[in-house]
């Protein structure tokens, strides 16, 4: 299984054995007021760089805990490298996007506003948050990357040459996604789901002149933009992902 | 597209060209007050029976509207038929299933009651209510059947010989989903998600036991219920769904 430690922290700071990683108020609060742990219970932390270690709560007082750490239990295995670029949504449906794309393994989160897009701002720090809660709960060893929010047209001007963007398009100009992935040249890679009322012409007609960007199709139904963002992942992961060879350690 | 009308509503009643169609105080609240449409304005309408049918609003008052219906707009084509039980998890991520599973494209929502199963009851009319919702939303031609509600062991009995009964099997114990579902056989099938817990080993060993059962994994990673739900939809209607051909009618 992912980790052996039902409970699993996300931190900052650096894991080494013997060392002690103190925690705020709120984290403290909730091991002992959510968790009802005690002194001398045995948790997991992880940081998105030295793997997983098993830790001991020496402290756990009102305001902060202290926990000592003990053994490594899992490497820093290489993780898949998937990002997700997706326009803002509602509160809750954003929310859902964070939750789930961490579950389905995506390293890096980008919102991007297309000239459809209905929302004109984006709360970072609840995308990382959900993102952490998440990768808590599902076993990760990394917490994928929130990055700033950008327009359509500066994202491609960003977009990494050697990455391949592959595009949700719901005007069905694409391929079916199962081929399009299949097919796919090997090397990193990034999906992109735009808002719900679909990509502009001109955004379309700019997406046509980028090099290195594919166009899927995800079926004949209208999906929302957080089911289309969850389903490109799932079918990504199951083809050409870490879904592959089974359980893996990660 | 799926509809060339923004406003779909899903009825209950027969729909034939030249009759009436009418609607409660709630549903007539709704295009008055939500949509705020006006008497003249079209919409469509299906039954899940006899496709989309064009109508145009006759009467719109406090507590009915009169809809008189046009032209059919598209047929009845046969939709997938794949089946998804689940275990009933807390309100709201079963909505999330029920509208999710919707527009990926399920025909029949069984909840399944297994041992390690946290919630003691579902609400069927709210899953309903979802179902209907996501389904007017997402272009189909039909909702999903809600089924009563059974307990693991009478679902395995009432279980169809000949539909192959796909259970995500988080204790890896499966072949990655995506070999499996492309190495499947052709005919019915259902999909299978168990409890945030997993099934216990008294389940898996009648499912052991069982003909015409493929367990399948969903990678590394712990997903919670809702988002194994969706990931198993995504994944078959990519590798063996509708959605291979590209865009279709329904």
């Amino acid at each position: 299984m992912a980790s052996e430690f039902k409970t699993r922290l996300f931190v900052e700071t650096d894991l080494a054995a013997g060392t002690a990683v103190s925690l705020d108020g709120d984290r403290a609060h909730f091991l002992r007021n959510v968790l009802r742990l005690k002194p001398g219970d045995r948790i997991a932390l992880f940081n998105g760089r030295d793997g997983e270690w098993s830790a001991g709560l020496a402290e756990l007082g009102k305001r902060a805990a202290t926990l000592e750490i003990g053994d490594r239990i899992r490497g820093g295995e290489d993780e898949v490298d998937i990002w997700l670029a997706f326009a803002p949504i509602k509160r809750a449906r954003i929310d859902f996007i964070a939750e789930k794309a961490t579950e389905l393994g995506a390293s890096v989160l980008w919102p991007i506003f297309t000239r459809y897009t209905v929302m004109d701002r984006v709360n970072l720090d609840r995308l990382r948050a959900n993102a952490i809660e998440a990768a808590e709960q599902c076993g990760r060893l990394s917490v994928p990357e929130v990055r700033d929010s950008v327009r359509f047209e500066e994202m491609l001007d960003q977009w990494p040459a050697e990455r391949l963007l592959i595009c949700c398009d719901e005007t069905g100009g694409g391929a079916p996604i199962i081929d399009a992935v299949r097919d796919l040249p090997a090397g990193p890679a990034g999906l992109m789901i735009g808002p719900e009322g679909g990509l502009a012409k001109e955004e379309l007609d700019r997406l046509d002149k980028t090099p290195n960007v594919c166009r899927v199709s995800l079926g004949p139904r209208i999906l929302r933009a957080e089911t289309a963002a969850l389903a490109a992942l799932a079918c990504w992961q199951a083809a050409v992902g870490d879904w592959r060879e089974g359980l893996r350690s990660i």
